[in-house]
């Protein structure tokens, strides 16, 4: 075979995810592999649950990443806390609400879908009008940052509706942890699943999980087993519940994926060096200079203000511009990639990422830069000197 | 938090893996993150497949790694080929066959399990006579090489059995995969699933996986959805199926582990570049050295040697040997990692694995001489350098 290494040309990624990866985490995913059950590794294993709690807000001793995709983080909840018959109220208002419904039926659950349009928050009022409706319900679903539209819902609120009806809550996190104020253990979250490639700076492959206390006593009660033997809590904990840094008490379940894992491990404790809430600031502070410049380029925000996410921006496509081709002039051009849109929005919107190492000023600059010059280029009028500015005065206060 | 980056200790990795990973797959790790749809990637991704179906010997079209460890790809193959009611003949002569059964019977199906000792190869005539015994079994799964025991079944006259009676085959080639023959089109395996972490020198975290045109027949033609939304091959081929070296035909299913598959492809270029014949003969030939070498130090090896696998060798423990402080020596006195026995075998074993980079001349040497050492200073005779020598002896031929 004629093939040889691959070497990636260096881009800059403002898309819905992967972000920018810190050059600290892929020197970490770079350091030599040891085993998985090594005494060294073991400890590792401590300080990467205990900075995921930080990050999390939470104490939950169950607090641990899977060992893949966000996509089976969310499976990890579900196939879990789902038990064949359970009804599952899923707030749905993007791309991600419509999964985590296909992951109740896989498991036999019957999905009760509240759909709210897509660009806006999970509206409390129709949740609470569900639950009054379904009093059998048993869980409630629902996502906090939807990565597919940009908005942002109040988790707190959901929450506190499902545990006045008796549900237990999944939330999905993956775009929110790191970029967005999220309080586990103060929402009272029962089962949360993040991701590692957005606001944590990090490679995608790994989930973050957490369940309260409540919710492992729902796993671990079930009446019947869990559908996926990968998956299943009860022996993944076998694996990752050791205490004390040593190896002693880890069995063996499948082989962790050990270098991801370093680099995860040092994508926590550059948040953790940073400040959770720090982290919050800077995403939300570099999201306002975006915005500005974005604005003074004409272009429009699909989200209301009071419900958009910081760290992804959908701005819709102008009338005339074909937006394929402007993401593919960015690319080409300035190794700059952007997101198109998903589902409802495909067509309509770009989806600028500032998640993590991306939400740096010069990102801001080279993204409003270049787009401001495609446009231009493509015959749309747009200031982008007057948009630079506008970004440059934001960032400066 | 006081929580500093992770610098893992150097370690000799000849345990049942993770092997020792390449310092060219480590730096193809590091390489800057691109997005998972990014043209540049997709032509990686190609590449991929193509290299993947060089090792596996086969022109499968679905041929590709799933995004998550070996115990993923076994359950990738087995939630998208068994249906409810499907019964499957299991067989089981270690861990893994009894991983597999666990597979059948949280998809619905009912496992027929076909048991063979643990540290010997599966008997076909029970196979055979199983596949009389249950005329309705739809498929068979067997394990090529048991990474528990170290025993290589013959997984050429299993599947032809196998499709004697009209089922299709499901083997898992986690240890196989480069160390061992394996003939996927030639012996007609419909499904097999391998692992990065063992004799292709790559970290963990990956799970190869092929299916033969009459097994994605079976998945693409299912009268119940696959349970698994995450592993759902209709779903990830949407993902991975693209064969034009460009984005367009690619949709997102779940985010990709970027730098993982940049290191599974180095991995993978570097098994082409040495020609996977020779991988194999490489493995065989330092099998016989560390051999020669163990049965100088007076040990025995489990696995009779026409079922022995050359990449994994099961060694049987002295007795009036405490085995773990054995183990924890030579981890601590020479950052040597072997492995402990699993299941039937726990406390019985050892485990030295020479897989993929690990299955090296330096390797051998390291290991026998520093088990030589350490049984001589906790009281078990054993002469050293006369087991370096007879290694030496192999070696030089």
């Amino acid at each position: 075979m004629q093939v040889s290494s691959f070497q990636p040309p260096p881009r800059t990624l403002m898309g819905p995810g992967p972000a920018d990866v810190h050059p600290r985490v892929t020197a970490a995913l770079a350091r030599p592999t040891i085993g998985h059950l090594d005494p060294a590794f073991s400890a590792m294993m401590e300080e990467l649950k205990g900075l995921l709690r930080y990050a999390l807000r939470t104490d939950n001793p169950l607090t641990m990443p899977v060992s893949a995709p966000g996509s089976a983080g969310m499976e990890t909840c579900f196939v879990n806390l789902v038990e064949p018959g359970d009804k599952v109220i899923v707030c749905s208002n993007g791309v991600f609400g419509g999964r985590m419904r296909e992951n109740v039926v896989r498991c036999g659950g019957e999905a009760v879908v509240v759909a709210d349009d897509w660009g806006r928050a999970v509206d409390p009022q129709k949740l609470e009008d569900a639950l009054k409706a379904h009093p059998d319900a048993k869980l409630v679903a629902c996502v906090h940052a939807e990565t597919s539209t940009g908005a942002c819902s109040d988790v707190k609120t959901l929450v506190e509706l499902a545990h006045r009806h008796d549900c237990l809550t999944i939330v999905d996190a993956v775009t929110a942890l790191g970029g967005s104020p999220l309080e586990v253990d103060a929402w009272g979250i029962d089962a949360v699943y993040a991701g590692s490639q957005k606001c944590l700076s990090c490679t995608p492959g790994l989930a973050p999980v957490s369940f309260s206390e409540r919710a492992l006593a729902k796993v671990t009660s079930r009446s019947t087993p869990v559908q996926s033997w990968f998956l299943d809590l009860n022996l993944v904990l076998g694996y990752w519940q050791g205490n004390d840094g040593g190896s002693s008490k880890r069995s063996y379940h499948h082989t962790a994926p050990v270098n991801a894992l370093y680099g995860l491990h040092e994508a926590l404790v550059m948040l953790a060096e940073e400040g959770i809430e720090q982290s919050w600031e800077r995403h939300h502070r570099n999201h306002l200079a975006l915005r500005a410049g974005l604005e003074t380029l004409g272009l429009e925000l699909v989200v209301p203000e009071a419900e958009r996410l910081p760290q992804l921006n959908a701005v819709a496509v102008p009338g005339g511009v074909d937006e394929a081709a402007v993401r593919a002039r960015l690319l080409d051009t300035y190794d700059l990639e952007i997101g198109a849109g998903l589902g409802a929005l495909a067509g309509k919107v770009w989806r600028i990422g500032l998640m993590g190492y991306s939400s740096r000023p010069e990102n801001i600059l080279l993204c409003l830069g270049a787009l401001g010059s495609v446009l231009n280029d493509m015959g749309h009028q747009a200031d982008t000197g007057a948009a630079l500015s506008a970004a440059q005065s934001m960032l400066a206060r």
